[in-house]
């Protein structure tokens, strides 16, 4: 990477660190671009280099947060060797999520929020939930063929995962005190695979 | 009921109709009390007589909404004869929310929005929750008594119940098309019971 792209790089990530901070704190709609380029002491101009609009840092930014979770996946799928014992492993994604999303949770409600109104927003909304179903029904898949789980249908099984998953996260970052969400977390995962391993 | 007090009920309804429509077509920054009020036929004398500020409409649907869902579960519950079965009949509630839920979903979504930078929402976000959790724990204790659950945690598994059924309407609501939500919400339970059940 030449000096120049470095430092380009560097100044992406200010903006998308001081925008993270400001849709949190003020929300999508009060966070205005020259407090965001102010904080992160970068001019208009740069900001117009990176992001077309305010709207595409938002999506940036979700989209460097989902990336963060598809490597977490991958990697647990990677090094799997018996999937009921990976989903259990799975649990540690969720887990993450809601130890480090303090600034997270209030843009990805924003972004689930403005997706009822745009369907760009909500195009980019939907796609990482295909995405995971996918990456699920092709894990329960596997463990069919394994024979370590019983003859479930995969598609419903997937979404039924991803949904505790997107369940279990807001209520853990709504309610922080409200339970011990990690052990909710590995509990829940338990008496679902108790419902879909083959005995 | 006097005429009087029926006519200020109407208006009441009247006010919580039209703040539904323009909450969920504008969002709640940009829906304004006097676009309320004309769409209403009130005056703001009138709705400031119902409800303090835009806030307190907010609340009032949000309330209106759940007391909805409480009085199809309670329903539910007094005529469950047992347990598992009773648990399967309350897929029916996930589902009419998903079949109804076209206009109470923005507004459901700006509310959780709104609780990450609002104490007071937050309060009132997280309350229903505490409720459905010692409902369903209370439920997964009687099916331990009778005898047709085994030995799990009740609160654990409330939580999971209510995971995914928050999941599975996030989903459902955002990406309607995106599977037949009826049948995953129904067999999704039937896992979870599996896995929940005495054998």
């Amino acid at each position: 990477m030449s000096k120049q792209q470095k430092r380009s790089e560097e100044t992406r990530t200010r903006l998308l660190n001081a925008a993270e901070k400001f849709f949190a704190q003020d929300g999508y709609d009060a966070a205005g671009v020259a407090k965001i380029c102010q904080y992160a002491g970068v001019s208009k101009g740069a900001f117009y280099h990176h992001f077309s609009s305010k709207q595409m840092i938002f999506m940036a930014l979700f989209k460097q947060w989902l990336e963060g979770l598809d490597l977490q996946l991958t990697k647990l799928r990677d090094d799997m060797v018996d999937i009921p014992e990976g989903l259990i492993s799975m649990a540690a994604v969720v887990q993450d999520v809601i130890r480090t999303a303090e600034n997270q949770l209030p843009i990805y409600l924003e972004f689930l929020n403005r997706a009822t109104r745009d369907p760009n927003i909500l195009q980019a909304m939907i796609e990482p939930f295909h995405r995971y179903h996918a990456f699920f029904a092709e894990m329960i898949e596997a463990g069919i063929s394994q024979g370590t789980l019983r003859q479930i249908d995969p598609s419903v099984a997937a979404r039924m995962i991803i949904s505790m998953a997107v369940g279990l996260l807001i209520q853990g970052l709504l309610d922080p005190a409200g339970s011990d969400w990690e052990w909710t977390t590995e509990e829940s995962i338990r008496i679902i695979l108790r419902g879909m391993v083959k005995r």
